[in-house]
């Protein structure tokens, strides 16, 4: 069987969090594992009605094959709205509907990997981000974060290095909740002007934002090779797998769908029609005004069980959005070790192993606050710290 | 820009396809050159009905993440339909949904392929393939096609090399409209039996049966290394991009479960609820058989209009099932060269040339009967005999 494979799928690991989806299902368990959004941030009666209004009037449309780049007026609207709230200058043929964030990382890898390309990778960063680019086998340059975003001293090191991309989650990042400072972004852009290496900015999270100011993007409207991911997923349905790819340089472009017609042909169309009609028949910022303020309270209440049960010698941040935060054990402790006995006591968080490209037996654990109710996360939390407080 | 760019983009053709669907799209042009199905074989009102009942019956569900694997009631209708329909014993553990067909070579071609890697397909063979399959930069080893399907001399020919898989479509094959007979199939299989080379049946078509007697599939249920590949874009939706991948061997289907999960995470969900629902509320079987008497009607015309405009010259396949049939123009006729000047005569066809690995300026071309009524297809078929004629 082994000489069958390719050295590519050898090289890429299991997500370790859909590996454990099937025993954090147990109802018993209190899951801060996965990275489900609440169910309550699904417009389920708008999704429902906008379904009859596409059928009646676009009719076959919405079921026939259709365009590799996505639905004109989708890409148009979101081009409109990039404008208006970031006052980015983009335009439909600038955008690429993809089948969820997921498949936008795939496609770069795609498109710009050969095997030992280098990839700059925030260390912590997103697994299947590290799954997705590892079937192209790169060598990984794992840059440090701090309080401040991506130490950029480390960047620059990475970047005297054959550098393809640099992938980043600025905004309430995935795993640890951080968020860049606007110094911060102007230093990785100064890093980054001038060349030709690719800087992706993942921003799934950016419109889940708590309160205060929207930083700018880092590349988008400024670098030359900038690619912004986007997604309807944590604000409208992340089952409809609806993302999509925002970027200026067309020659890029033409390759990014070359190898969305290899991989998929399309993305479902009735699905971007259906985001399209909730989208210009509902009132989205209302909805993800919603959405955040649930959040806020779920973080809060997280954050306050974490002061009342967890020992002093254990941190974790406090992101101001975004779906996840980051807790740090004492030294080495490893929380791969406590994840037994977490589940032992109905309690389910996702070990820091599978952010890292290069560590294992790590002292930090990833904890998800959307897809449960600030009284279970109570609970939650105070299982947890009992365990912390026995080793 | 081009040093940025991988190999395995730069390897990878367009689709010439996708490419005419823009030119293809203005009304004046019949066009036989998508592989469109007729929009009459999409149950819209059965689907309409099935959206409503799934938001019903399983709310926040059809709207969040879930499985790589798929939905495990549609894979068990799945099983259910290969035993009831061709003796097969499969379980739901068995498939995995991808998102269309098309994802399917792609999860293949990365579970499989090194650079280098052999793979055989058949020649001409599905454009998409080749596109999918050059993504990871293999060597092609095409073996002709005849009236009985597979040339099994140069089948046996090419395995002599590294080959990793063998990708065939037995059942009324884009482009040819051709299908393997029984005797061809069992030799097939002999030349495969006790090797470990993987067989892909990919079988997009074998639903849209004129008529007679459905023959056995080469390798499921037989071949230890089968792939089988299905899809409901033909019977049911395309934009809904609903395939599946049927394979008895769980540890290459756990590594296509780790691509598919580094790819896009899951297919939509949506779209499996609700071919899942449509399957099971309605009589799938009755909506069959009126696509299929529709396409027959559609391929006799197209037959019998060849026969009263075509030069005796030129040749074609005559598919009992299917959405095309092949045209060999005579040798050294070019049919590249022609497809200017068809359009000028606002008619259009697929060019052979990017459905071979090995060749330029064919002289073939592949025509879609599926997506015109009868008197469309008298006519398109006229203006092209008239150039026909002309040359």
């Amino acid at each position: 069987m082994r000489e069958l494979l390719s050295e590519g799928i050898r090289s890429t690991p299991a997500s370790f969090v859909r590996g454990i989806l099937k025993v954090a299902a147990d109802p018993s368990i209190i899951s801060f594992a996965g990275g489900l959004p609440n169910p309550i941030s699904f417009p389920q009666d708008a999704l429902s009605e906008s379904m009859q209004r596409i059928v009646k009037d676009y009719g076959s449309k919405v079921f026939q094959y259709s365009l590799t780049a996505g639905l004109p007026e989708l890409r148009r609207y979101i081009a409109q709205r990039y404008k208006a709230k970031h006052g980015l200058d983009i335009t439909e043929d600038e955008i690429i509907i993809t089948t969820g964030s997921q498949q936008a990382l795939d496609l770069i890898a795609k498109v710009l990997l050969d095997r030992g390309d280098g990839v700059v990778v925030e260390n912590p960063t997103y697994l299947a981000a590290i799954q997705a680019f590892s079937m192209s086998m790169p060598k990984f340059y794992p840059v440090d974060l701090n309080d401040e975003g991506m130490d950029v001293d480390g960047l620059r090191r990475a970047l005297e290095n054959d550098v393809k991309f640099v992938y980043a989650i600025p905004n309430f990042q995935n795993p640890t909740g951080l968020t860049y400072s606007a110094a911060c972004r102007e230093r990785v852009f100064a890093a980054l002007d001038e060349r030709d290496t690719v800087l992706i900015e993942d921003d799934p999270y950016g419109e889940l934002m708590f309160g205060g100011t929207r930083l700018p993007y880092i590349g988008a409207g400024r670098l030359k090779n900038s690619i912004l991911l986007g997604t309807f997923s944590k604000t409208c349905t992340p089952g409809m797998r609806t993302g999509y790819i925002v970027c200026k340089n067309a020659e890029l472009m033409k390759h990014i769908s070359v190898a969305k017609e290899a991989s998929d042909l399309h993305t479902n169309i009735f699905s971007q029609y259906l985001i399209y009609d909730y989208l210009t028949h509902n009132d989205y910022d209302a909805h993800i005004s919603r959405i955040t303020e649930l959040y806020r309270k779920q973080a809060d209440a997280m954050i306050s069980a974490m002061r009342k049960y967890f020992p002093p010698t254990v941190g974790y941040t406090e992101p101001r959005g975004g779906m996840f935060l980051w807790v740090t054990l004492p030294d080495g402790m490893s929380a791969m070790s406590l994840f037994p006995k977490a589940l032992e006591n109905k309690v389910a968080f996702v070990p820091g192993d599978p952010f890292y490209v290069d560590r294992k037996d790590a002292n930090t654990m990833r904890l998800n606050f959307t897809n449960a109710d600030c009284a279970t996360i109570e609970e939650g939390i105070r299982r947890l710290g009992a365990i912390l407080k026995s080793q």
